[in-house]
């Protein structure tokens, strides 16, 4: 049922595609590095099994290829930018080099994003910042398929949260999460195998918690993280919209409800109030705040006692974040990324639009 | 069970407690009213029930009630500050100010704060922004009650996040939260009238999930928000990681297992990486964004929508982050604050020591 590429393979065929749907040779390197560093590091929902959906959006003419992405308000810590409706997986590298530039003069820099499009995994984003000894945030919002507590309807979307920190000589710790109880690539991973989902994940069309992994297409919604208000799903949806409202109303972008959706065939919702969807970016120089040698000394002390904390019994050991996806890159790096059948077929009718074989 | 005091009353007791401990007028009045934010906006576990703790640790030497905060490393968009042992309460609004004056500057301002205490409630130094139209963030760390997903030892605080984002005919937004499944206050409701707890909040010894609510006292656990790792306990576990991060090791501040007990006669973790325990506080100025009359349009138009957003049967209406709070401040100001016997007697013991009247 799978198949497995090499990495430089699945990144010459997407870069080709971009480079086929307009997009400049910049460009193309850029989004396709994005995009694939889902896959690398084990988040498939998110990489290429993606590529047909955002060549859908820009035939539909969502996405333009040939984007003038620019800064339409700044202060010396601070930017807005506009994504002119081009990738997110371009946009969004734009934006966290902005931010990154910011940090360098005056120690940290912001930069929320108006007119953009899905960016792929939030991790990648918030990772650019690591080699410049800086801790990185990434956030988006996204279309509303999640119900806040006590709402039978949808107003947020899986809205991520990413922080990458750098340490010594320990990898650094990368936290990269859906504001959900669970991320929407696993409910889809339950629908094909038609396997039950466990409570507290979604709920149906009447909003109760249900187990049925198809109630999401049925009316129903995802849970914010915590599940329930007794489990704290009101932290779950007020951490989904300090996302929102960061990524979105910070730039003048589309906000809950109104968010674009990611298929193309789902018609835009009526009187947005603003522009695309939005990203919100963040890069904090560690020096700014202490000597950067001092603080990943501290920071690999952190990460080594976290590690050494007495596992549960039955439990192998306690992680860091980021540990399970750095695993997975090293594995898919030397041995390839397996895709599914269905996701080959996907990518190899995308080829043939634009005379490419996968 | 319960006798209700005035807010008025209960400050100006409060105010000659930090007097008589040496606080200068100014950090008394300041500490007051962040320790009783807490009574007035409904978190009791939080406000003047802790008084005599504080007096305590200032009875330990553990708390200097005539600190010199200051200032130890900056830039334009960053500080870090030393609270030099003082009451968290004092030294957290001084390290928020920096962050304002910094916004006011450059758009942005991140303090990290090393050598502090507890500093009640999070959301009230968060709120500190609004008045500026600034979107304000405050983060603590804390003693070690929470167990990663899979330890089996505590490591992480119940370290909250408070984010407050102003609007403009609606009240403000206002997200407080521990990032554990439920607060410690809840529990110890729970304990002192023998209930038992809902699974997910609490493990035992042995690591496993249980409703016994004296479980805590028993070498047991609180859980991370999401409660498991199937509902995203991992996550949980990574935000309250981020806080104790950014408070701590980007401060110099003790982290993870070593952060200082709040109760005086627990005894100082052995071989301490830092000073004192730490804080995050942040501002950002809504103008460095965008103009903030539209930002507070957009705003106003958020809170709307999801207050009219469809409500679950048997619920009566979707909740703005704040909104309870809110409530119970109206209430309180107009009504009083009811202190449970037991807190009551425990502020009579404390103004006995310093010869004050309840």
């Amino acid at each position: 049922m799978e198949t497995t590429f090499s990495y430089t393979h699945l990144f010459s065929f997407t870069q080709q595609v971009f480079l086929a749907m307009g997009c400049s040779e910049a460009d193309a390197a850029v989004a396709a590095k994005a995009l694939l560093a889902a896959d690398v590091r084990g988040i498939d929902s998110h990489g290429v099994a993606r590529l047909s959906g955002y060549v859908r959006l820009w035939e539909a003419k969502r996405i333009n290829a040939t984007p003038n992405i620019c800064i339409i308000h700044e202060t010396p810590s601070t930017a807005v930018v506009d994504g002119d409706s081009g990738l997110g997986l371009v946009v969004a590298p734009f934006a966290m080099q902005v931010a990154i530039d910011k940090a360098k003069e005056v120690g940290t820099g912001w930069v929320s994003v108006q007119n953009s499009n899905h960016f792929g995994i939030a991790g990648y984003h918030a990772m650019m910042a690591l080699q410049h000894d800086m801790i990185g945030m990434a956030m988006t919002n996204a279309s509303a398929l999640v119900a806040p507590t006590f709402s039978n309807e949808r107003m947020l979307g899986t809205n991520p949260i990413a922080v990458a920190v750098p340490a010594g000589n320990e990898p650094p710790f990368v936290a990269d999460m859906a504001t959900t109880t669970a991320a929407n690539g696993k409910l889809e991973i339950l629908q094909r195998k038609n396997l039950e989902a466990p409570m507290g994940w979604i709920q149906d069309a009447e909003g109760h918690s249900t187990t049925d992994a198809h109630a999401l297409k049925n009316k129903g919604a995802l849970l914010p993280l915590g599940s329930d208000k007794e489990h704290g799903s009101h932290k779950g949806y007020a951490l989904g919209s300090i996302v929102d409202i960061f990524s979105a109303v910070l730039s003048g972008a589309n906000y809950g409800p109104w968010v674009p959706p990611f298929p193309a065939y789902v018609p835009m919702p009526e009187n947005q109030p603003g522009k695309g969807l939005g990203h919100f970016l963040g890069a904090m120089r560690i020096d700014a705040f202490r000597k950067a040698e001092d603080f990943k000394k501290d920071m690999d002390q952190w990460i080594r006692r976290f590690r050494d904390a007495k596992p549960i019994e039955g439990y192998e050991k306690v992680l860091i974040p980021g540990d399970p996806e750095r695993e997975f890159e090293v594995i898919r790096m030397k041995e390839g990324i397996p895709l599914l059948y269905t996701v080959v077929e996907d990518l190899t009718e995308v080829g043939r639009k634009f005379n490419l074989n996968l």
